[in-house]
């Protein structure tokens, strides 16, 4: 329970689709609705649910398998509406515009600044299926309505992050942390991959997250050249870096951490890659503040790790924003230059990777304040050598 | 590894886009890329891959995240390319077609049965995100080239399942029987519904899990009474019926079962419940065979729990294919009404909720043979008394 979350949200959307003159707006991203709703333990995986935002109402359409749990959640906030009628969601979608358009709702957008306007703008997602946009299409058809597509258009909100979900997310690192700390005990060489990711996970389910932000990554020696190796069957080596990328979902909010550890000393290739890595995340943590960009950002790490020799070797984005979902707005990456703003909630993740030989990222993440950059992530960053 | 997998799937790919006049087919779906190409351990959930299949190729568009993993995935295989050039998968798509093109590839869509086509199609799922659809529709504006929409194209062909598929959903139903006798001696009055699915998700995963096919449910009491329950911190309460829903990944593949627990005897309501879904289930599964179709096998279950007491007490269809992603076709419901065939891999899973009081669901999966239905589930049906 997020006491008037949804309310605050909802207005957030509603400011936002009145700037671009839209009547309502039909939300069917899953993560998107979640936000919106501020329900606790609705939603799991699947896509089923769309979400109508008009000036006054907000109206979730689900089906049986939810909505018991979705009343249950609705009814001391008061905002949001269930409705499981038996329909598609474009026989919703029709049915609820309709009714605003027969109560004169819309009509702000044939006024004043909207007057270029003359037909009922639904605004939709451009993440949506394909074969859900050919429905709402054939079922608009011939009528004075007009989809307007939008990209990031609710995400982009999600991008700014309020204090409940800031207080969500320390949760979930916390979590993560204290299985860092626990792994570090536990990894011996001869375990494979698989059974350090078994006990990771476990120990973050067992301490307190509701589940787990992504599939955690183990990759050691050369798997870890891989940035998104799959844990198997390779059995940890002496002499070896291992790669640990993971985090915890704890009151739907993720977290996200990666460290790499040493199976014994670190030779000097190595050692000078960590030096970098760790260089090239402790500059960008200090840069970062409202106002720089995710592309300065990801210009001053490849820039650091280019000067101690590593230029080319990182080959992904720096960041991204984690929330909900763990990848978010906004990203530290070249093709974003827009300004960082206080809210937004980021990874800082170099990385080098030598096929064949290693690889190496070291990630925290935090959230961008008026200040700076304040680091969730409480796990150290000296070199770890088991 | 499966050997000759993916070369027999793509030709499986191939004559259904030469029925369809399609010169190529541009998948975006990873699940229908993991199937096609036959890689093991090297996709997770993100969906960041293209795979374009003409007659004579299939190329990979990955990027440097993924492409050391499907290198090395692909090269004893054969039939599958690996790019990871720095390109928007648009981008790919339009230079593979010019290059199909210059070939003077996909003018057998323009002859004989293709003569109506005289533009090369270029085949695409309507699963894909719009904005994605958009970028391809821009990247081949102006060309010769028209975009296909094709609705479950690949997924229809994945509905047929081989012997490799079918011997991974027996291995990953074998964990899940596994997990269930265990979980049972494990459960206890008192316990928290999420501590009982920690223990049944941990169990799982160290006795050969790859993973889970979805986040379990553990719905005690009233909660039961919604189908896609989320466990929580209500505890295991005497002369509840608690409804356990889970399945395990390996090798790729899901599997899904359900069983109802009974914490002390049942009363008359309960009991009569459960001999309706057991009974349901049971007819169902002697009926099952090819030429049988999803509504029939719908309609025979709504029909059982009806003749109990519990006419419209079920609300969702009664089953679904099982593959790679744990909800995939056929389904057994009201709306299929082709006849299954042979192969198909689905779950049968009639339930009965009562909103206040309690759910109940009896769910195993198995595959249909030439002679009827194979149940892959060893778990009993007689009721479990705890």
């Amino acid at each position: 329970m997020q006491p008037g979350a949804a309310a605050r949200r909802l207005d957030r959307l509603r400011a936002a689709c009145a700037d671009e003159c839209m009547g309502a707006f039909l939300v069917r991203d899953t993560s998107n609705i979640a936000w919106l709703t501020a329900f606790d333990g609705v939603f799991d995986d699947e896509s089923a649910h769309a979400l109508l935002v008009d000036p006054q109402a907000a109206v979730l359409h689900t089906d049986s398998r939810y909505s018991e749990a979705a009343r249950a959640a609705a009814s001391p906030e008061g905002s949001i509406v269930v409705d499981a009628q038996r329909a598609t969601h474009a026989e919703f979608a029709v049915k609820s515009v309709a009714a605003l358009q027969e109560q004169g709702c819309g009509r702000a957008s044939q006024e004043g600044a909207c007057e270029q306007a003359p037909r009922f703008h639904l605004g939709i997602e451009d993440s949506l299926a394909l074969s859900n946009y050919r429905a709402l299409e054939s079922a608009f058809a011939g009528s004075a309505v007009k989809l307007r597509e939008t990209s990031n258009f609710v995400l982009g909100l999600r991008a700014v992050k309020d204090a409940s979900e800031i207080a969500r997310m320390k949760a979930a690192q916390a979590v993560t942390d204290a299985a860092f700390a626990h792994i570090v005990g536990f990894m011996r060489v001869g375990m494979t991959e698989r059974e350090v990711q078994i006990e990771l996970e476990d120990f973050m389910r067992r301490r307190g997250a509701d589940g787990l932000a992504f599939s955690s990554i183990v990759a050691a020696g050369p798997n870890g050249a891989s940035p998104h190796a799959i844990p198997g069957a390779t059995r940890l080596e002496a002499g070896q870096c291992v790669v640990l990328d993971f985090g915890a979902r704890a009151y739907g909010y993720c977290s996200d951490m990666t460290r790499t550890v040493f199976l014994g000393q670190p030779d000097a290739r190595m050692r000078s890659a960590y030096e970098a890595i760790r260089a090239a995340n402790e500059q960008v943590e200090a840069l970062l503040g409202p106002g720089v960009t995710g592309k300065e950002a990801h210009e001053l790490a490849e820039r650091v790790l280019a000067e101690a020799g590593f230029a080319g070797k990182m080959g992904h984005g720096l960041g991204h924003g984690v929330g909900i979902d763990v990848h978010e707005e906004p990203v530290l990456s070249p093709r974003n230059d827009r300004p960082l703003a206080a809210g937004n909630v980021v990874t800082v993740e170099p990385g080098v990777y030598l096929p064949g030989e290693f690889g190496m990222r070291l990630e925290d993440f935090g959230v961008i304040t008026e200040s700076g950059f304040e680091v969730f992530t409480c796990s150290p960053h000296d070199p770890v050598v088991l």
